[in-house]
């Protein structure tokens, strides 16, 4: 019998290897357009206050409290953005909009709503209490000189970037998006649009990998198909290292004569784990490799690059980027929460345990009262995409004898965008 | 007093009022690596069986289980994608690699680490059963020619493009992703990078709502500051027609004497609410106006465009955005889910009630013993980004008097990607 030179790792025994080997990529300064779904890499503080002047919270009249409720006399307009150079004098009220600056001399803001104006004369409506400071927001009201507004580690959306904006910033500080290249192995593979040959099949693996990285934050670089020979192998591999921060391949890492991708990895670096205890996934490598430049030689300047060599059948390639490649980008992204999201959810029907390994079984979530109830997505081969397709979450069974009943509780990891459709 | 024009409409109201004004934009063929989030337009079908041929599942030996337990003779080598052309006949075995089809003749596979070859000889480890089919995945195993493998309306991930690919396509029908035009308006707003001078601030609605969109699915499309002046507003309007499916503006809906963005949609088009009765985000107005070419004319060929004036204050623009533009653009998208995710939270700390209006409170959330706990995110002032900045959700507090409790459960809706970082 041939053994693996492999010994079966734990699925946390991997990750935390992973984790080891990966850190977050530099920063860089980020424009704000290409910024988003990044980790700012230092604090940010306010360079001056927000607002940098007293400025009206609505449309109105600046006035003196001290004028009591007179009418006022109409002495000119202040609008957002415009030097008026105008003065509020004794028994003179202005026109304001909102966000204009206070003018000296005014202490409140009347709503326009709540006045009148006619031939230059300012009639308050009755009954409304006047106070200094009414209608106005004071200069650093919302954010003060020297004030940090975002901390280094956050993640940059929609609000961090206008956060950013505001203090007059059209870049950010940001962990750099990491580059990830995918290529397929497989003299079986085909391009699409085109008939197949006997033996062939299209490769699908690429495309949804692509996708995958580009959903977990990284920069796809499609290396193509790699067919089963050795110096096309070592070509891709090595350009692979010069234009990526990570490499993700499927297919070529079972046990059959043709395996070349290990023992090249083993060759060129270092493999840290060949065989994960998991269904589907077990033949999962996990491997660092010298960097290379351009021209084919090692780059001792950059960091030793991850390489995730997935298993072929598409399914366990999804499976096993979901548990350990997105880990790894989110981590070189400078995300502190890498994993995908897990609830508990309540069995819908009976699941089979594996007596060997823990298996993550492809669900669909359904919430009922409060609670997520998890069904299955039929057969669950590892060759069929149609159990991942539509799917929400991965079940996590442990490895065990008989069944998981239904209405048992067990963890589901949540994939991408299946909360928002849930 | 002056009255504003328009009636308050509830927050249910003007949802609903929106989705009557937009619909899923046309399908196109989209390109597979461009086709991540977008939504499938039409039914795709398998045009042949997968497996197209039976396919070894593992690395061994392809045989014939009639010939039993006795050693075989090694007749060759199939390995995957190659057409070997060879039979195996009784008493033969041939060498077979994962994926591979089936030479004729043998109906069984033994994986490799269940037999050991030497000298040309195979011999079969001792007490394993062998049985036609083991180790073969047959002909249409995974999906059957003229199944339904992806259905009109699903979302597109890394499976479902993964299962597109697999039967040969690179593109699929989709809806087209909205091209969404933004501008912010106000002469107080500035660039970035450069000093402000007295009363003005820097414009962070344009890179907020920017980042918004792409978040929410759209293709933002920059239409810079727009000053207060009609012709420049106009000119900007006609110009964001042309060139967008949906539009959102910020400023210039309150009621100061310079908004003219409310008079200017109503004479160009129809606005279908002025007011809403929320905070923050009263003043948010929604129209149609017919579509533009580029030389400014009207153009009858495309629908009415959908335009989103958001009010001003960042933080009003930001709300507005996410629980009226972001269903929008999802529509537009073919998304069946719109809005944004509901959960129910426990109220961390009392929070105050409006008198007149719903509130849309920025919290974040915290996950203790399987629940959500929510705490404000501090002052919500309706300028102040901070309060939106790290914030998970928008707690959902009723038109009230006194306070919400603590302790007590109310609806929070989830901002994007909150979730996978709880």
């Amino acid at each position: 019998m041939r053994e693996s030179p492999y010994p079966m790792v734990s699925v946390d025994h991997a990750l935390a290897s992973i984790l080891r080997h990966v850190a977050p990529l530099p920063a860089a300064a980020v424009l704000l357009p290409d910024a988003l779904g990044l980790v700012l890499a230092e604090d940010l503080r306010a360079p001056a206050d927000q607002p940098p002047f007293p400025a009206s919270i609505v449309d109105g009249f600046a006035l003196r409290v001290a004028d009591g409720a007179a009418p006022r006399r109409l002495a000119g307009e202040q609008m957002a953005g415009v030097v008026a150079g105008i003065v509020v004098e004794p028994g003179a009220a202005v026109r304001i909009t909102t966000g204009a600056p206070i003018p000296p001399g005014a202490d409140a803001v009347v709503m326009v709503e709540r006045a009148d104006e006619l031939d230059g004369l300012v009639t308050l409506h009755w009954g409304q209490e006047l106070r200094p400071g009414l209608g106005i927001r004071p200069m650093g009201a919302d954010v003060l000189a020297g004030q940090q507004v975002l901390a280094a580690g956050q993640a940059l959306g929609p609000a961090e970037l206008g956060m950013a904006a505001s203090l007059g910033l059209s870049s950010v500080p940001a962990h750099r998006r990491p580059r990830v290249g995918v290529f397929s192995t497989g003299d079986e593979l085909m391009p699409p649009d085109q008939p197949l040959g006997p033996g062939q099949i299209y490769d699908s693996n690429r495309p949804s990998l692509l996708a995958a990285v580009a959903q977990a934050g990284g920069q796809p670089i499609d290396l193509g198909i790699v067919r089963d020979r050795p110096g096309e192998l070592e070509q891709a591999l090595a350009a692979g290292l010069a234009a990526a921060d990570l490499l993700v391949t499927s297919g070529g890492v079972s046990m059959g004569e043709l395996d070349l991708l290990k023992p090249l990895l083993a060759g060129w670096g270092q493999v840290h784990f060949g065989r994960v205890r998991m269904k589907p996934g077990k033949p999962l490598t996990f491997a660092t490799l010298p960097a290379r430049q351009t021209d084919g030689a090692i780059d001792p300047g950059q960091p030793a690059r991850p390489i995730f060599a997935l298993p072929g059948n598409p399914v366990s390639a999804l499976v096993t980027f979901h548990l350990f490649v997105r880990p790894a980008i989110r981590r070189m992204a400078g995300h502190a929460a890498v994993s995908l999201p897990q609830v508990i959810a309540t069995l819908g029907q009976p699941f089979p345990l594996d007596p060997e390994r823990p298996e993550f079984h492809r669900v669909t979530l359904r919430r009922a009262e409060g609670r997520f109830v998890a069904r299955s997505t039929g057969s669950q081969a590892s060759s069929r995409l149609l159990s991942a397709s539509g799917a929400d979450g991965l079940l996590v069974l442990e490895q065990g004898e008989g069944v998981a009943p239904a209405g048992a509780e067990r963890p589901v990891l949540l994939l991408d965008d299946a909360w928002l459709a849930a």
